[in-house]
């Protein structure tokens, strides 16, 4: 039996017997989780340390050996979402619509648990414990697949919460780590139809390229977010640039971050100055500019064909100037990942078209688009932020993470 | 360009043209819709009249040239429908949930349309039409592609709704028929990730088994049911009798009728002798039994494994007997295809333990499975039954055929 046989095996028997935990139990298992990881602490910091070492061998680049870093902190924060996930509501039993109808049946729609999930995530090891903890929230088992770099911090989380599951009394195969991190084992949990309900993949483009490609079991594509900020003819200035500023430079490295600017041809002149001189001295970005935003830039790369359709998730921006608003909306539609778009602008019939008809999962009218985020939206968690439409788009909170089953009860009824 | 590349790109330009399309000029399109169908009956009857003569060439089974012939009755049964659509709340624009956050954004998550829909469906004709009205309502554009045996009249149907579209103004391109019937063009259909955002297919066991194999485009499985009626120690025989008859024999063609009996030993030779003699002389049943069920029936049939995981569709019906309430929970979970299931039982504590264990879209006490339906459950329209947890589980009215979208106001608002 190949490993992923196993697991999926081992994964069915846990969904089934995590459908008996009540909110309480899971919450109680939550928090003892919580507990645990900051008991755990130095065994942690000792796997994540062999991880970090490893990556600074392999010539892994600063930012990405710093999202592989844990601290003593970072896992007071791990443990702290622990802890907040307990106190969200529990959303596994809740009636989603229910009557009796002319026939006398009481029909009632409640949520209950997807099943088995699995999860295909890079390198940060938060991920691990976060989508576990979202899984036992709605009583999902769940199969972890990490990457090869953070495959020691992965391991140490999980076993302390595999730890926590067994020392409670429970099936500690509630959640399972992938721990052949080779391509052939990913791919075969990809058409795993047998044992998993749901993947979800968390990374860069390739791995949802390749899930998109492989997957043959329900997949939620997450994450890749080629973000346009478009600056209209109507837009305050101002504004554009405080909003393409902090799109652009607060955290380059997130799927929320904007990656080109769309500009319109008769602010181009006044804008692209600006942007620049207001980002003088403080933090400097590569402008990747078509044709039209060339001469008003200082020192502009000519910006290829695949640089507007590329997240480069770093300091460097692709910058289109457009004829008019319809093109704004032709261009954004033709290169969007359907994550996050937005437009400045004070003309309001251009805020509702432009949001109207952008085909994307969070669409703003002068606000950055950094806020696209479980939290910021309300939904109090996050596994990940769905760019497809079917199931879940957007931010993803604990809803995502559950299915709906009608009970329907009668006397006796039959249909005529 | 292929055929599929042609009808998707058509569909996508369909899509966009949809989007302005406010509820009253989607209602007034489908009352038009309604009239065009009683106004073509003519029309529509010598189309279908080929594929009823072609079919019994074919040698195709009474059962299935029934399910294609139409009548007018038919027709004004269809029409009416489609008025019945016009009549239905709107879904798109809904607002799911919003607020204003602490940074004074206002983010309100609407409901929006998939984009654009694909069908695969075997002979009825009138699927042709009831899709294509929903599709319509909820501001989708919808490729169809229907079976080699109704081809002719899925074209008159659909060539009336693109009539009544373009006579209104509109591109006709909102509904379009895949003409070519062969497997080649409905593969191609499956792997059209650049046009198709959810393909639903409704038909037997082979087409989604297909599907499931090939399709690379999102997929809400459908309609195959092999449902079991769970007749326990404690159940009431007399309503167990009327419920077992009604569910096997009421239509035994569609997704929700009984294939399945699952008897406790210790009322099976009570139970058995009285089914029997209820059907006497009403309805000839084949029983498929395993051995255990064999001394208690008149003229049964052994039944195979296979058997045990067969939609009949017909008045054949397989008998498991088991020695405890956990074995039936098992072994209705091995062989459900999660569409519809019941037990019979007067004890409430089963009644609840196997509407919690039994991994079905609709889960029955104490009545038939007959009433598994978009319209008895309340959603006021139907355009299939889902048998997957992903995005909607069991009857699908018009919300499944939505998604939803983030939209967030500001007045330059940025992420510290």
């Amino acid at each position: 039996m190949s490993i992923i046989e196993t697991l999926g095996k081992q994964a069915k028997i846990a969904s089934r017997d995590l459908a008996s935990l009540s909110t309480v139990d899971k919450n109680q298992l939550l928090v003892a989780l919580a507990d645990a990881l900051v008991t755990s602490k130095e065994m942690i910091l000792e796997a994540n340390a062999k991880d970090v070492a490893a990556a600074a061998d392999h010539g892994i680049s600063a930012v990405m050996v710093d999202r592989l870093r844990l601290t003593e902190e970072r896992i007071n924060a791990i443990a702290e979402g622990v802890g907040q996930v307990a106190d969200l509501l529990d959303p596994v039993g809740q009636v989603v619509r229910g009557y009796t109808n002319l026939d006398g049946l009481k029909i009632v729609q409640k949520r209950v648990p997807l099943g088995v999930l699995a999860m295909i995530f890079e390198s940060r090891p938060n991920v691990s414990i976060d989508a576990f903890s979202l899984a036992l929230k709605t009583n999902n088992a769940i199969i972890l697949r990490g990457g090869k770099d953070a495959i020691n911090s992965n391991k140490a989380l999980i076993q302390v919460a595999r730890q926590v599951i067994q020392d409670a009394g429970y099936n500690p195969n509630f959640v399972q780590l992938v721990e052949d991190t080779t391509h052939a084992v990913a791919e075969e949990l990809m058409v795993a139809t047998d044992y998993v309900d749901v993947l979800i993949p968390r990374g860069g483009a390739r791995l949802i390229q390749t899930v998109k490609e492989k997957a043959k079991v329900p997949v939620i594509e997450t994450g890749v977010g080629n973000v346009h900020i478009y600056v209209d003819k109507y837009a305050d200035l101002d504004m554009a640039t405080k909003i393409v500023i902090n799109a652009k430079t607060s955290r380059p490295s997130v799927c929320n971050a904007a990656e080109s600017l769309v500009v319109h041809r008769s602010v181009a002149a006044d804008f692209l100055p600006k942007l620049e001189a207001a980002l003088a001295g403080k933090q400097s970005v590569e402008f990747r500019a078509d044709a039209a935003a060339m001469p008003y830039l200082k020192n502009p790369v000519e910006a290829t064909e695949a640089d507007f359709a590329t997240e480069f998730l770093d300091y460097i921006m692709s910058i289109k100037v457009v004829n008019h608003f319809e093109e704004a909306l032709d261009w954004i539609n033709r290169y969007t990942t359907h994550h996050s778009e937005a437009i400045v602008t004070q003309d309001i019939s251009r805020a509702e078209q432009f949001q109207d008809s952008i085909d994307a999962a969070a669409v703003y009218v002068n606000a950055s688009t950094r806020f696209t985020d479980g939290f910021v939206f309300g939904l109090g968690a996050e596994i990940g932020i769905s760019t497809q439409k079917m199931h879940a788009r957007g931010p993803m909170g604990l809803e995502a993470l559950t299915s709906t089953k009608f009970y329907i009860n009668g006397q006796g009824q039959i249909r005529e």
